[in-house]
């Protein structure tokens, strides 16, 4: 099988009700991309390898979604509807099965959001995909990462953990209860990209970022491009590992280990956001109409830093980071 | 050094004369483009791998060129006018000696087309790069390779072969003069996109494509997308090889060799494209306000696959296959 054959096997389809936006797709130098009139074109790029984003065990069906998820991701936190992308993919070799699993997952996912895959690139090489991803949104209405405001309310979607949890279960560093460990699973593996939240809470949220590398840390990116600070109330956010509710105490690891799940985790691809607090209504409307769960779980201040308060307001001490490929 | 603080020293530059057509750059979930009203997006992206697409001994100023050059090829071969693109970059490690090379070589270029990095991705592994490049084109006035028309000339412009002329003396199966070598080298290293070329041709070419994996695989597709044949005058084809102008016969390699280079070499990054026969002077007139040499090669016919041919006008046997990284 060449390179052309494969393209043409595992990732060509018929263009059919071809996507809206869309006027070139694969095939050609370049795709073409027509954005609708007083739309602005959202674009971000994720290069996901083998052995460092994603175990080489897993599954490929599994790989295809996460390798698309976490760049729809990116758009739902801008408030930006996926219109299509772009995949460059360097492969040990041409097994169908593998190819045959990856590109089902991946299409799945597409199809579901209505983005289309136009172009990209095939070689051979270790295992590394990376997507380009592009959304429309009404030109001044992205959610960026500098819009919080102090006094606002802090929301995150979803819950948080669960990921980091499946990821030390696989290191052997916690052991989980098989049902628990196979929905952390597949939190990690098969992450929702909080697209339609975005698209709701365009207008309502006044920053927005999403959850990839732990809480604290992209918090700290909206923070400092507002130039402010936060408390979290770890009350409100002792929900938030789904695991917590799915298992007896006594089946999961210590807590402080649980806290560095939900607060420093990463590969949640959540939504965290800002809101004011006199459109608490407003943001209730928007997580109904995304048929997604929102938490409350603090406020943004003036005062810079991340404070993590107890249920009586005092600030806990505490040292998390956030995950650095190069620190 | 962390993630962070590799982007802001090495990628990221400040607004300035903020390009037209980025509302946001690099720093948010998403980077914001705005093409100008009448305009599609050209989108494209390459994946480059140590080993495969470069030598791990090549110059990282050249190769933050070659990697931008080769995805710039791209918007030409559309006639596309470049604006912007998206860096994801695994390396082992934040070597910063390297890192200031390949970035200086990268904006460099990215400079010269007024295309500006808005965002990407940065992690550890073995050293891969993958650019997306946009570029904006006057909708239906792409440069397709599906346009061709039987009759129509064949050009390419510059020259040749001798990029992959270089590649076979690293790999030690020709030896060439010294100055020889080295022009041939920075035609490998450095190439230089044809941007001002395929934006003149718009309006002017029925069909072009970069030559990238060869010229006789790349025209392949254009036929193959035009439903045509092509027949290449070898005489006319003969001069293509810029080495054959700067050494002695006796100091190059034999003539079969030659003509691999030129017909079936890769990573050449010239355009081939078609055009009516009634548009000479216009096709001469871009090349000239382009500062771009062409040369016209043959001819669009009916009948498929490619002819060569040779001075009498005879058909000449082959066996030339493109560049296929899965065959």
């Amino acid at each position: 099988m060449g390179e052309f054959d494969l393209i043409d096997r595992f990732f060509r389809r018929p263009a059919g009700a071809a996507a809206a936006g869309v006027a070139l797709g694969i095939g050609d130098d370049c795709a073409l991309l027509a954005p609708a009139p007083g739309m602005q074109l959202a674009v971000s790029s994720d290069l996901l390898l083998e052995g460092r984003h994603f175990l080489s065990t897993v599954d490929p069906v599994r790989l295809g979604h996460k390798a698309l998820a976490v760049n729809l991701s990116d758009l739902a936190a801008c408030g930006a509807r996926p219109l299509a992308f772009t995949l460059a993919l360097a492969l040990p070799g041409a097994d169908e099965s593998w190819l045959a699993g990856f590109s089902q997952g991946l299409l799945a996912l597409a199809r579901t959001h209505g983005c289309a895959l136009v172009g990209g690139d095939t070689t051979r090489g270790p295992l590394a995909i990376c997507i380009t991803v592009f959304g429309e949104v009404p030109t001044g209405q992205a959610l960026l990462r500098s819009g919080a405001q102090a006094g606002d309310d802090l929301y995150v979607s979803g819950t948080l953990g669960d990921a980091r949890l499946a990821l030390e279960a696989f290191r052997g560093t916690v052991q989980l209860p098989a049902a628990v460990f196979e929905a952390a699973r597949a939190r990690l593996e098969q992450p929702t990209p909080r697209v339609a939240l975005g698209l709701a809470l365009r207008g309502i949220a006044t920053s927005a970022i999403d959850v990839s590398d732990g809480l604290l840390g992209d918090l700290g990116h909206v923070l400092a491009a507002s130039g402010l600070g936060a408390a979290i109330e770890l009350p409100a956010a002792a929900g938030l590992l789904a695991a917590r509710g799915q298992a007896h105490a006594a089946d999961l690891p210590e807590q402080s280990l649980q806290w560095r799940c939900v607060l420093a985790g990463g590969d949640d691809y959540e939504l965290a956001f800002t809101a004011p607090q006199a459109r608490r209504d407003a943001v209730l409307a928007a997580a109904r109409s995304a048929a997604t769960s929102v938490s409350r779980i603090g406020r943004i201040e003036a005062q810079h830093g991340i404070r993590l308060l107890d249920a009586e307001g005092r600030a806990v001490p505490h040292e998390f980071r956030s995950f650095d490929h190069f620190a």
